[in-house]
């Protein structure tokens, strides 16, 4: 915020107050003051971004698009903003593309690269077409720069009548420019690549015409061949298991190249692949004389931490960091073998692990304009109804973790069209179910029906109304918000009064025909628990109903894994939890793997473990949603998570779930809450916000800079302060 | 159709019947047989295309783009054909993008150029990734070729489920695939330029630092510098008029050039231009040997014709003619030296034109494309109203004149969205007015309102009600048709009970605050006569009260006049028009006009007639606008109109309006219509179709070939068959 204030020293009254209003919204323009940074069109150059990088995904050396309708940019943009000067100043323009430049309405000639402001109050215009890439544009002055204040529309609508008089433009719809950090005029937007570094191979194993090579863990990026001559085939098999690499037939990724290089010359394929083996087969007279890889990553830094008295639990916590890195690239995606894709289901659940590791806003919203895409909505996400509504609860958490308005106020519109689109799919009992080219996912679990009208998707649908209620109000559609919550009321009403069976006292699975189906599965009775939408009673019921119980189909795949532990952990079932982290995620560890997976299934043997989709190396071998530790170590045993948007106001409720001791930070929109806690002593620094530690102790809480309310049944809570550090001796009672 | 009966004998029992089907209901297939061309996903070349044509307007140097929205291509596209093959085939593929090609749903490995397909019966699918471009392909074996047969669809919702099954993918929307006439593997549609031809100047006047160089006409191209040499700046000033070209601050369009050339070389400007005049200034040591141009056009040939015994009206048919060339391109554009955009009113006379010259559907179709874009629909068609209604009126035109269902059936849900656009704007009353960003266009005139509820707006919105429940029966959507033509019904009475004014016998112009405006206006009451809205009692009055009534507001753009002087021969005053046309199109011609302009006003004087929208040069001197005595003749001369759609009926009403002789040809979608009149003899030849002569005259008419039928008044009728000749002896009556 210190720009801020030196802006506000310069600007006029006017202004200030523009300013003064923009601070206190949004944390979004923190890149308000003298920092030039490149401009587009909100949500333009994720969605090309996007199109960049799903398409690199290849299948046995074939080029393998995704299935859904994916959009393009606007290629026509303008961008504009109104400055005030107290002397004249000059100002360089660079754009991505072909473009004009205005000053008050008038243009200069040809296509200026440096214009001169004159002193007082003026309007710039660039307009830019581009059809390659997103047009974008950089501008640097002293004081005029380009930057996230500046004003952009796809249709400025300023016709010019018979008169010559310019038309009123007041119909334009004007969105915040959209950017990054690409502040160096230089390197836009479109050159932007992530960066990488070399890696060595830890082990070689050299056969007759092939080389076995061993880089010691899963990792990502580009073969390197060192020294490379001769002439004939050579294919790269690439495995994340050994298995995988030594199957000509199995491997999912290959490279096959035709060599004819009379001198030796390094060579670097050209798509970055996920292996921790690749098994080079040369023929002819092909020869190279090392092999190495340059790792390809996001440089995103992590904030929080967590440590305790147990090595396994350590490592599981490392092993997921590891895991949620590699597969947080330009974008979260679902893995890094397969399918290198964007996925609302498996993003929405790296956002939440963001939120305890790396809290990156940027990811996160980037993320979600790609998954978006544009008007018209042909489609769920994904072609997936869970995961359109994945996408409303990431906007949900979004807003609750990093307190930012601005992306909910540049989203509305694609958020209420979504919701339209949805809307016009209820059935006559104003409930979904699939339609043809929807797919009702819910998880890879043998024999699950989809068919008629499913809870688990009733159940997404009612909380993404409640996610729609309070973007209206934020947005300030006041109509909107009271249509949108009482859909929602509705919803929950009708939720329980299809689904809920007393006799087995759950939730159903589904409805055919108007009748209830026999089967109980986990997935809407764990929702309900941590979206809070089971009384008190019914969630006692439904631990034992359907949580611990052990007739109820399991769960084999760490994507709803993530959901069961949390609604164990909502329930204070942290001990239990912790045992089926040690077993689940201790149980990839024990078989040798280097990065959690898409499914595990304790039950198999071998490379079985590798098969998936009726192929024998299908499984991804890192997949992000095998990462969930990070979120529930956060979560629930530090226990912090905030009650009110940006942590203002937060909680801690910490839970040792059988761990002698632990430590960590979490991060918050401003700083890191550090806490270390063992069964006798909790510390912990609060970060911006107001906190409440909550505790269970035997006995009256003592320490420094504390002041304790009892709550009752051995209940006590302590209200923490940004920046003072507290040390709270109690003896717990667990 | 000749190639159609050659695979006609090759294809089984099944696909002969689905031939025969297509070869009943449209002529647009014609390319099925075994010639291979490039194809896209219909309407996306042309939006590409249209993007890369429009954003060439250049003013005074600077880039000049569009205002409104403009669309942007599928990057991501899914072509497939079932083949079904006596034997084994080679195939070869082509593709603009990157792409994988699957037989069956089983991908080939890698990007295959060659494929084999075996004998029986095959699915060929290929995906297409492409930003730059528009993803395209081309494929050529012995049978199997793309063409506008194959399916395409840009989200093919195949996903796999855990156990490798595929997705049921009926729910995917797929049409028919795009084409014209690229039929090249190695000259793809990204590649697609119009064919330039040299032309030399015709007068030179050399000065000190500059020359004037005259091509004696208007034309359009890239001027080409020979040997040019030396250091220094050098300047191009285009100019319409000679005026223009030596107004250094005045000429619209301009090129700058910095040369450094110590050799002499030839140099092409990037840019085609429009012009009859180009003055170069040149400083510093810069020379050149000669100037000639590049003449760009597209081309077309002519297939209709006019010639009579008035060499003024042959004049004015031939400029005519040279003006609608001139803004034929890519699209039908509005004018050659500005906006060179494709504006939807502009484009709609083009189009009527066109039935008339060269009948060239692919123009038309294409110009519909690029206009309408795509969803979501976020403004009007060029941001004007009426605009978006001539859209839909050109899709009733073509329909008419070309009979081409293919079209409608591409495009139905464009129409949809955009009438559900226009549905969602009336006002409580059922009826238009301009909102914040609609532009109320109707006509350059000084001083019209556009204030309230505008008659002509209402009109044309009905019209286009009609269309859509034509189309809606076309596309076989029964309850569309029958709601649109419904809302076609009240808002015709409505037109009728708000704007009819008894006194006045005359539709007013517009209502505001609910209350009927005194004044009368031109525009709805002549189009009510040709959309044969109006009563015959009311067609007379109209035509005293307002058409030759000099005290309502004249027209003064070529624009307008189209329809007033269609207006007044639908009423038989071929005589009036006749002079009408010679004194305003003969005008511009005394004025030396080369091509017809944007606007033509009598009463100016000298340069002044250059002068538009404020500026001195500002108008327009090749505007297609002005080319409207090729429809009026053909139409209303000669007489010929397709009476259904594809000239299946036509009628031919000839009227010479005082000519003593008059010939011509009117093309229809199979030949032309060939047709010789005097005032004692009619000479004609009929096309496909089923035609009916009818003509006044004072005696029973005789000759080769006919049989008359009298319908009274001294009119008769004699039907036309196919190829025959008819020679009519008859008494004019006029």
């Amino acid at each position: 915020m210190k720009n801020f204030s030196v802006k506000r020293e310069r600007s006029n009254v006017k202004s200030r107050i523009a300013l003064l209003i923009i601070s206190l919204f949004t944390s979004h323009f923190s890149l308000i003051g003298q920092q030039a940074t490149w401009i587009w069109y909100p949500g333009d150059y994720e969605i090309w971004l996007s199109n960049q990088m799903q398409n690199r995904r290849t299948d046995r050396g074939t080029f393998f698009p995704v299935f859904w309708k994916v959009d393009n940019h606007y290629v026509l943009m303008d961008f504009h903003k109104v400055f005030d000067l107290k002397e004249p100043e000059e100002v360089s323009i660079y754009a991505e593309g072909q473009y004009n430049v205005k000053l008050d309405g008038k243009p200069f000639e040809g296509t200026p690269t440096r214009i001169t402001v004159p002193a007082g109050r003026h309007k710039i215009n660039i307009k830019v077409f581009c059809q390659e890439y997103v047009p974008a544009i950089y501008v640097k002055g002293k004081t005029i720069v380009s930057d996230g204040t500046w004003l952009t529309t796809f249709e400025d609508k300023e016709w010019i009548d018979e008169t010559g008089k310019t038309s009123d433009i007041s119909a334009t719809k004007w969105l915040n420019a959209g950017y990054w950090d690409f502040n160096e005029p230089r390197r836009p937007p479109s050159k932007f690549k992530l960066p990488v570094t070399p890696q060595k191979a830890v082990k070689k194993e050299v056969n007759n015409n092939s080389i076995l090579v061993d880089f010691g863990k899963e990792t990502f990026g580009f073969v390197k061949l060192h020294g490379l001559k001769g002439r004939g085939n050579l294919t790269i098999y690439y495995g994340e298991s050994k298995e995988e690499a030594l199957s000509k037939d199995g491997a999912v990724t290959i490279d096959r190249l035709l060599i004819n290089n009379s001198i030796a010359k390094d060579s670097v394929m050209p798509l970055s692949k996920a292996f921790r083996y690749v098994n080079i087969v040369r023929e002819g007279t092909v020869s190279f004389a090392d092999v190495s890889m340059l790792y390809e990553y996001a440089d995103i830094k992590d904030k929080g931490s967590f440590t305790c008295n147990d090595e396994e639990i350590n490592n599981i916590y490392d092993i997921a960091k590891y895991t949620l890195h590699l597969s947080t690239r330009e974008f979260f995606i679902d893995g890094i073998k397969r399918d290198r894709w964007v996925w609302s289901g498996d993003a929405y659940q790296s956002y939440l692990m963001n939120y305890y590791l790396m809290n990156d806003n940027r990811t996160v919203t980037s993320t979600m304009y790609a998954l978006r895409g544009k008007d018209p909505v042909t489609g769920h996400i994904n072609t997936i109804m869970d995961y359109t509504f994945y996408w409303f609860l990431g906007i949900y958490d979004y807003y609750l973790y990093s307190g930012d308005k601005s992306f909910i106020q540049q989203n509305y519109d694609r958020m209420k069209s979504l919701m339209d689109y949805v809307l016009g799919r209820r059935n006559q009992h104003g409930l979904l179910e699939g339609l043809p080219g929807d797919w009702i996912f819910i998880d890879w679990a043998a024999g699950l029906s989809k068919k008629g009208e499913v809870s688990f998707e009733q159940l997404l649908f009612a909380r993404s109304l409640e996610t729609m209620a309070l973007c209206a109000g934020i947005v300030n559609d006041k109509e909107g918000a009271s249509q949108y919550q009482s859909l929602a009321t509705e919803l929950r009403k009708k939720l329980f009064d299809v689904y809920w069976n007393e006799q087995k006292q759950a939730l159903v699975h589904s409805r055919i025909d108007g009748k209830q189906t026999d089967n109980v599965t986990r997935y809407s009775n764990m929702f309900s628990i941590f979206f809070d939408y089971f009384t008190e009673q019914q969630k006692q019921a439904v631990k034992q109903s359907v949580l611990l119980n052990n007739n109820i189909q399991k769960i084999t795949t760490p994507y709803m894994r993530f959901y069961e532990l949390e609604a164990l952990c909502a329930m204070g079932e942290q001990n239990y939890v912790l045992r089926e982290m040690k077993d689940y995620w201790g149980g990839m560890l024990k078989l040798g793997a280097t990065s959690f997976w898409e499914e595990y299934n304790p039950a198999k043997k071998g490379a079985e473990h590798y098969a998936m989709y009726g192929r024998e190396f299908g499984k991804s071998l890192c997949h992000a949603w095998g990462a969930s530790p990070i979120y529930l170590l956060g979560k629930y045993y530090l226990g912090i998570k905030p009650t009110s948007a940006g942590y203002t106001t937060y909680l801690v409720e910490p839970n040792l779930g059988g761990l002698q001791w632990m430590q960590g930070k979490v991060p918050t929109p401003k700083e890191n809450i550090e806490l270390y806690v063992s069964k006798e002593q909790i510390k912990i620094r609060g970060a911006a916000g107001t906190g409440t530690l909550r505790i269970k102790s035997k006995t009256q809480p003592t320490g420094k800079n504390i002041s304790v309310t009892a709550k009752g049944n051995d209940l006590y809570e302590i209200t923490l302060l940004p920046g003072v550090e507290y040390v709270v001796n109690y003896s717990a009672t667990l």
